[in-house]
């Protein structure tokens, strides 16, 4: 830890950091640079750096030296996080494809779509049954009965299933019924969801939130690393931004910044994330070029006609094109992986 | 409600678009306005759109003439909401002053600091007994001991109580415990909560997640109002921007946005929103000045000595000055009410 | 264009707007919307709606159903717009690569790094003479020498050439010695610039501001257009978000926009955007797979010891390798381009 | 200067940040801490940190001990700037208040309105000639006639002008029509335009572009002060950021960290920041609350016939009304001054 006092800082300033930093049983050791005091502190590792070195006065401002997210940071794993879901696999240098409806809505209606997705080369199917909808009047899910039937849809065309969970019960229920268990971006700082999603026996789909710094990220999903779960899918799905062409902005350039600053693998959410069907195919080829472990698409037999984000869904024919030419791009993905590294 | 058809729309795709009303028994009227086909539906009132009319073919966009959010909408109030909070009032014209630590520490500390604030004139205690914190690593709260705590503490000093709650458990003790209870800005979309929030005899305050525009800020109000709990309290506390002179962005237009588009009374917390003492005072009385119904500010005897966001507390000094100012600010804003409109 | 007014609008506010349509020659059809009066007005074409309705009392908002840039909406020219650049194309279906170091340092260190660039496959060389730099103490370019430079490497080793200009004098001077005109993002709305950009007789690239729309962007390509230059080529070079693990957020999903919404190609700059070299391709196989029309990209033989923009550079050897997968993903693109849409 | 090396960062590359800081006439001393090594180099003051050291293989991050700024920061003039225009002050305390039409239309009528906000207390009068408009086809201003207008009504009615220059030929025919010259936000960047400013004979007011941070917008005003013109005015005028209820956001938090950070005073323009007129009172009101040095206004008589930014112009009676709170405003931060410093 570096700390860095303001240029107008007196040594009665310096000398209270010190002191403070003794308090918390550490040693500093000052020197003066371009004018300034810093202050270098050896901390061992896994002690957080104290947190209120900043509310010191002449303090300008600590430099942390460590990443505050120790087991999701890439040195803990340097080969990497595979997840396995079902029988499928997230990281490893594939592209993972999850689809399905975004909200689970009938019985037959699912499985014939399922039996499509899987037909196309899908590897998980997803379909909500506890839906976080912004507003109260808008469709909410089938809930516990939705679960039911994504889980006997699963088993029955061969495909592992992914699903949000939204509170405690939720959540267990869908560690039940589903392979993968996904928290939401709007519950991605709703830490005692991520506290009981790290002691679930399922691996967790962790989307990243619309207004999460790639820290903040990483920091939630140490909480659920940090509860016993090491089975973390982190996901993309775009960030609220001034930019009105798309529902959100896709932040594409996290996916290598992760693979640099975690092992754990990363998907990107084209559907959610641009809102608007006719964005999503270039958005999932873009998503693989730029070495996502994974999309995760929303696709239904008759978008007009969906319960909920029609506008996003694209149909059984896109999926079945785009899938094929993904399958081309991990392919080129994989044979120029060495020249281009 | 309009929608309007792409210049490219066919007359098939309009036909599509009526028939699509049609089944969900709602009448479209449609002519051409500058080449482009536009249809008219008169929605009865309380009748939500038909969320998937955008998903159709041809179709450029929707526009509500009613909001999202019929509850909290100004029109559901004329003469707007005042929440009483103990014996304090939030809304009606004047500027209530909810003040504390950020987490309650300690019973005696957190004794001696109440009776300055109470002195000073705050009208609430504020105190976290469940801190969401960004690392898993850092303190989280005293919990339910926090809360009593609290509690005990308000009851001696004469000064009712608000608290954070953070799931199901920590929502029904601080309801027992606390006066008002807050939703904080990362749960302002985890739905199960503030539909559990809409249950409780307790005024709920609601913080802006730092990405929420004022439309989900409503909507997220309407879960509560429409659960059935009619005491809500907006609070304004810092967008997520590109900004970094300060932790957040106070957006304090949207104070004047709020009493134009709703008759909830809204706070700022100037203490969050900057994460820096010396930006609280002036972003205090800016926040007055633009007519807010209340500010929430930390203080803290001793910041360094904070066990969280110590860099944001003033000291209470610098609380018994501010609120003097606040309280001219506020005679001032009183005098010249009727002149401004 | 349609005008709803506010659900408290009066009819006299009706009348209002009625009268000021008149006073602008235009007839105005109110009706009765989900208990909003809703006016609809046929704009002839080409007649700008006037700027001011809604500022009369009791307008909600106005709808506008045509683009206001005309001349860069994709209605304009259905064909799509093919910008020639010296004897390459921009725009048709394939991905040009516009390659060189961020400014032009010295002529033979040039010359040897263009015969490189070319023979990976570079179409296009770039490099910098005027330099916008945010402090005044950075190096700002070696001005009309620089131009001078630029222009004899780029006669010699067979390559068009592009290169930023930032005012009158550097206008004139890039279009003498350039094949293609940059305006930079920190100018897109430098109006000025642009009309005058709108005279010189060769094509021009406009970057996107980064705070810019894509309505923003193309108005300030409609300037250049207006002014009589057909021959405008957009690009992509990241927006400001909170977003900290790039320099600037790079909005891919604009790619797709643009081709919907305008005839106007569009490249993507992933150096500026993501100014990080590990990013950089990545980024480029990303803009390339969501369809963008090329990618600008910074190439330093030595990055360290360039004189702006080091950290973003990538060496010959990553370009050659880049480009090499480039050609694989636009085979890739053209092949399934049927399929997919 | 100090250099943070990555964790993984090897000693070769330590060994040649050390060859480049000496290639560079530099002495860097390493130490490790908490595992990484990281470099302190004492960097003379006035001399700018090489630029190129974060390509350096190995280097995590490069953190600056003085400001980029030099000119512009606290530092430099630590009894901080009051800009003279004409007869008026901005800086000293005070709330200066410039107002006028968002365009010079006519010159009776600027009159008529330039006599009224003189007696209702304006300091300085406003008005574009020039208009930088986001359409082509808007308003574009009188250009130098409406200078010329600006000027005589300014000299007849007793107040000083200011106005906007778009290039060097508006800039020239501002400075001698003007008493303070505008640099608007879309030209923020524009440091062409800023190097001709600093050569100017009247002070200038520089508006923050809605993508700068606060370091860019000091940096701009380094240009102007670095070219030898000390007499700057910032302006804060909102933001880019996707919350809706507003145009732009008004950063008002920025107004006491300007205070901090440099010797300039600042003003605030709710007019553009908000776009709304029912914004620009409560938001003005909030500027002066936090400290700014100013308000800038526009202001009307019959706003739905202004040529430009119609929406967001107050009347004269608002004006009226506004400046006596805001005068009672000035008193009040006057007196209690001390008590909150």
């Amino acid at each position: 830890m570096l700390i860095v006092m303001r240029p107008d800082g007196t040594s009665a300033d310096l000398d209270a950091v010190l002191r403070h930093l003794e308090c918390h049983g550490l040693a500093g050791s000052a020197r003066t640079v371009s004018g300034c005091h810093v202050v270098a502190v050896d901390l061992p590792a896994g002690v957080p750096a104290p947190g209120a070195i900043d509310a010191l006065p002449g303090v300008e401002r600590v430099v942390l030296l460590r990443p505050r997210h120790p087991r999701a940071a890439r040195g803990a794993r340097p080969e990497r996080t595979v997840v396995e879901v079902g029988g499928a696999r997230v990281g490893g240098g594939g592209v993972t494809v999850l689809a399905g409806p975004c909200a689970v809505e009938g019985e037959d209606a699912l499985e014939a779509l399922a039996v499509r997705l899987r037909d196309a080369g899908a590897d998980v199917l997803r379909g909500g049954a506890f839906k976080p909808r912004s507003s109260p009047y808008a469709f909410q899910g089938l809930g516990v009965r939705g679960l039911e039937i994504l889980g006997r849809v699963g088993r029955r065309v061969g495909l592992p299933v992914v699903t949000e969970a939204i509170d405690e019960a939720s959540l267990e229920a869908a560690a039940e019924h589903a392979d993968l268990v996904q928290i939401g971006a709007r519950n991605m700082q709703n830490y005692a969801l991520l506290k009981r999603a790290g002691r679930i026996p399922r691996p967790v789909l962790l989307k990243r939130g619309m207004s999460a710094t790639l820290e903040d990220l990483l920091l939630s999903a140490e909480y659920v690393l940090d509860a016993g779960n090491p089975r973390v899918v982190l996901c993309e799905r775009g960030i609220r931004t001034f930019s009105d062409h798309s529902r959100y902005t896709l932040d594409l350039a996290i996916v290598p910044a992760v693979h640099e600053r975690s092992h754990l693998p990363i998907l990107v959410d084209p559907s959610h994330a641009t809102g608007l069907r006719a964005r999503v195919v270039p958005m999932a080829l873009a998503a693989a070029a730029a070495g996502a472990d994974g999309v995760l698409l929303e696709v239904h037999p008759d978008p007009p006609s969906a319960l909920s984000d029609a506008r996003q869904a694209i149909v059984p024919e896109e999926f079945a094109a785009l899938t094929e030419v993904l399958r081309s791009l991990a392919a080129l993905r994989a044979t120029s992986r060495e020249a281009l590294t």
